[in-house]
């Protein structure tokens, strides 16, 4: 698949811009999220926020790795966090679900305990759902509906030169949770990690002060690996993030796994996904305000680059002050997170 | 699973009404789409219909019965049929994809085009996607974004005791096309069965025109067979419909296939599934003004009971005027649709 892996690629151009804005279509296919509103009411306080996500036994999870309640508190955290990354405020769920003969009601009910735990916990209606049986895995893809403030979602594509590039917590620390749990290792491995892996917390009121502060540029959450949600902010924008190996936030959990599983921590926080923490660009001189105003509320947030003129790319600088040898640059490769790869 | 494939029995009683209500839900599950509004914004002249539906390769359709295009064009056009049965607009539309490796590019491509042509058709502008791998089996979720007048939703639940039953067109179309589709007679068999079940038009016209003559007490859309459907107002409602078979519109298509392949035209009327035309109430004066207006816009409407106090329950009248022997009631089973049973 690959090349064809992209919801983009099936359907760019198939409807244009004008056709989807007769219908409120504020912001399509492209960025973490869809943003819509109703046509004719110009007056709106509030737009809608959508956006769906599917796992899939085998491909996303399987017994080693997951429980039943955590597909299901899972399933709904990965939308949320797409809402979270817009700046908006999650609200509805819709549900569908395929089932294989082997999932009997036990874990079924476990499954929607573990997503009602999400729902509950971020203030999430479920609406809807389907219900379905299926040959042999289990899929579960949801759909979630939030609102934003109208005009002022948070996009992809408004990272300027100057800005700074900042990240809102650890990164890498669900795939060395997954490296983990694929090898049997849950027992002794930090639970962080575990934790990251199995119940991420999407970062909704991350995403909100952003949004307030209104000095955010361009915000992504970070699904598929933190280089390639910087790619994603490149090329959107029409800049080049660089970032520097020495800001990048090293969790202790992260650094002591990789000590002693003899594994590259550095891969996993540029490509391994799932951490569903935000990711984005922000005007330089609200920096260290946003960066207060965050940590007030008790979350973290890493400044680990800037914005220059060029690319669209993705640079990452290494060496340089307090370690031995010179300032290297290298571009970072534009792949994405392949879980069981 | 059978009573568990219910999605109403994972998710029952999970989260108060007033709680969901604190979010904008006007309707939750149970009904054919889920109505939401803003919250604290009384003055709004829609609120948003949505809800979400999932083929499953091996049990919705196979080689046989469906090519690519017929699959993606029927996964958006059960959704959309879904807003047609509360009297709602389709506006928009999330589509999960989980792609097995057999399904190489031109097959995916094929889904999709099929999948536009019924957005084109039904001006549904596609927002939002996720495209996944799948061991085995292809499984198109897709969620479908609609308006509603505030307040006119058209529910299950009021049917009263001297209404009228219709529906809008001719039933056990699709579940007679699939019977021919597996036996392998696609060449032979009347193409309107075979399109009905490949091409289904959902009945958006009709359930508006029915929203707005303001006498219409209940509305489904047949995509579990008229008998299920009949159920699930009878339920919701707290009544009884009684429906006479001299009533039930058996087109000629219908009849011919089935004396040709020995089968029972009945059977796939009140239990074949996925006809898509909509099964309702209407108040018994306005029944016919109501036909007429839905005639004048060239969609049909068959009057076929009467709903009495009592049940719930559902009736079937057989016999009587015009043919030999004494009328006889009978209970219908409660059962739905199983496609390949």
């Amino acid at each position: 698949m690959d090349e064809f892996a992209s919801i983009g690629h099936w359907t760019a151009e198939r409807q244009s811009v004008q056709w989807q804005k007769e219908r409120g279509v504020v912001l399509g296919i492209g960025d973490d999220a869809a943003v819509v509103q109703l046509p004719d009411e110009p007056q709106q306080q509030w737009q809608w926020v959508l956006a769906v996500d599917t796992m899939v036994e085998t491909i996303h999870f399987n017994d080693k790795t997951m429980s039943p309640s955590d597909i299901g508190y899972k399933a709904l955290a990965a939308n949320v966090s797409d809402v979270a990354a817009m700046g908006g405020v999650p609200m509805h769920a819709l549900v569908s679900v395929s089932v294989p003969r082997a999932w009997g009601p036990d874990r079924m009910r476990s499954l929607y305990d573990g997503l009602y735990e999400c729902a509950d916990r971020y203030g999430v209606a479920v609406i809807g759902g389907d219900t379905t049986s299926s040959p042999q895995h289990l899929v579960v893809a949801v759909t979630v509906v939030g609102r934003v403030e109208t005009g002022k979602a948070l996009q992809r594509s408004g990272a300027k030169p100057g800005d700074v590039v900042f990240v809102t917590g650890p990164i890498g620390q669900s795939a060395a949770g997954l490296h983990g749990l694929l090898d049997g290792q849950v027992s002794t491995m930090p639970e962080p990690l575990v934790r990251a892996h199995r119940r991420p917390s999407p970062s909704v009121l991350a995403g909100r002060l952003l949004l307030q502060r209104g000095t955010c540029t361009s915000l992504n959450d970070v699904s598929d690996g933190a280089a390639s949600e910087a790619w994603e902010i490149a090329e959107a924008s029409g800049v080049c993030l660089v970032l520097h190996d020495r800001q990048l936030p090293r969790s202790g959990a992260l650094m002591s796994y990789a000590a002693d599983s003899g594994q590259d921590a550095l891969e996993w926080m540029l490509y391994g996904g799932e951490d569903y923490v935000l990711l984005g660009t922000i005007e330089a001189e609200d920096a260290e305000g946003a960066k207060a105003a965050l940590e007030a509320e008790g979350i973290p947030m890493f400044i680990i680059g800037e914005v220059e003129v060029g690319g669209p790319d993705v640079q990452l600088v290494t060496g340089g002050a307090g370690s031995f040898g010179l300032e290297r640059r290298r571009q970072l490769q534009k792949r994405g997170y392949n879980h069981f790869g």
